[in-house]
């Protein structure tokens, strides 16, 4: 259990379980299993009791670079809860191997590359260099319900 | 053959394999299988005969809802015809992982959980929930051609 | 060295490590290795001594589709010169799995297919069918710093 006495130390408190928008019919995995591989579908920042808390807007106009890489940032507590909850334990991710953040991102921004350090500062403190480090992409897209910023991952699990 | 007798039961019909426009160099493979995977481009609806029938612009302005939902449905069925010419059997698939669904979107469009669920449908009812469940993600992009709704996959197969 | 003498043949030179643009902080791996896949981050048109040397703004407006092009043929050859780096000798990629063009297209761009193929191109000529072939898929984005096209990549290494 060390990934979880680092968020003990750091004083962070993993969110509850997604709760889906009204009405939003949810046929996919938050996370899928698979032999040495969970695959996870993106993960918006939530409060603490699962309600979807990231801001909404094209960043680089209606929300802000700072707000984005919060709520990237969010997104990564939400994921390492929705991944303890399938592993049980987050020290059976033994590598992080792509994330892919989906920026609700203004035609000419261009601050993706900030925007999703947020999330990877979070998962390289908290499972350091060699584990968590990770390939990444960052695409300007159109989000679901608008929502600013989302992020899906690939990692390795101890199976 | 549970997947092919599964098609019939519902008088599916898979379509023939897609014919590009013309002109168009496909310099990549529809379906790369490599050990127990298969990574899998992203595919359009299809009329039988192979011509692309998916609808043109953007969802939310010059397409409804409605009417990409429906194609992404055809986009799960020219997929199942590809894996079907490539593996022979569709119970070779033995889990689907991820999928990937690219919508036209116009800028302020929301609904891209409801358009892909046309896919993911399609996959759960035949392969069920242990084998078909899969992680996801459907941003809002520029599509080649304008289309409304391509899908790409990765699936596990039985090597 | 069987890739490195057809470059050598082809009288291609790699260009140097991307020397990321000032004050941009990259917290994250160019290309991620584990077991026998190598992830490789999005890669752009280098220079020779490693400075970015893509082209700006939307393709179809400001930046042609043969600009677009041959920035993804200039991506072909960084994410090789990051792999010779990585893995010490091309010829340790045995097959190329997925290709992912992340092209800063104008709303109604068309030609992502033709773009992407600079880049596969350059792999189906330096890995032939078999190895080179690949899974791929072009969406139009908003990319970082409005470069008009990066591309990302999975293949399969000799571990």
């Amino acid at each position: 259990m060390r990934i979880e006495a680092r968020l003990e130390e750091r004083g962070i408190t993993l969110p509850e379980p997604i709760k889906p928008y009204p009405g939003v019919q949810v046929r996919f995995a938050w996370v899928r299993v698979r032999g040495n591989r969970a695959y996870i579908s993106p993960h918006m920042k939530l409060h603490e009791n699962g309600d979807v808390a990231v801001p909404y807007g094209k960043v680089g106009a209606e929300v802000s670079l700072e707000q984005a890489r919060d709520a990237a940032q969010g997104a990564a507590l939400a994921m390492l809860a929705s991944l303890k909850r399938e592993l049980g334990d987050l020290d059976r991710v033994t590598a992080w191997l792509t994330v892919t953040g989906l920026i609700n991102a203004a035609p000419d921004f261009e601050g993706n590359t900030e925007v999703l350090n947020g999330f990877s500062e979070v998962i390289l403190d908290l499972y350091g260099e060699e584990a968590g480090l990770h390939a990444r992409m960052a695409p300007g897209v159109v989000t679901p319900f608008r929502q600013s910023v989302i992020v899906a991952a690939e990692v390795e699990i101890d199976a």
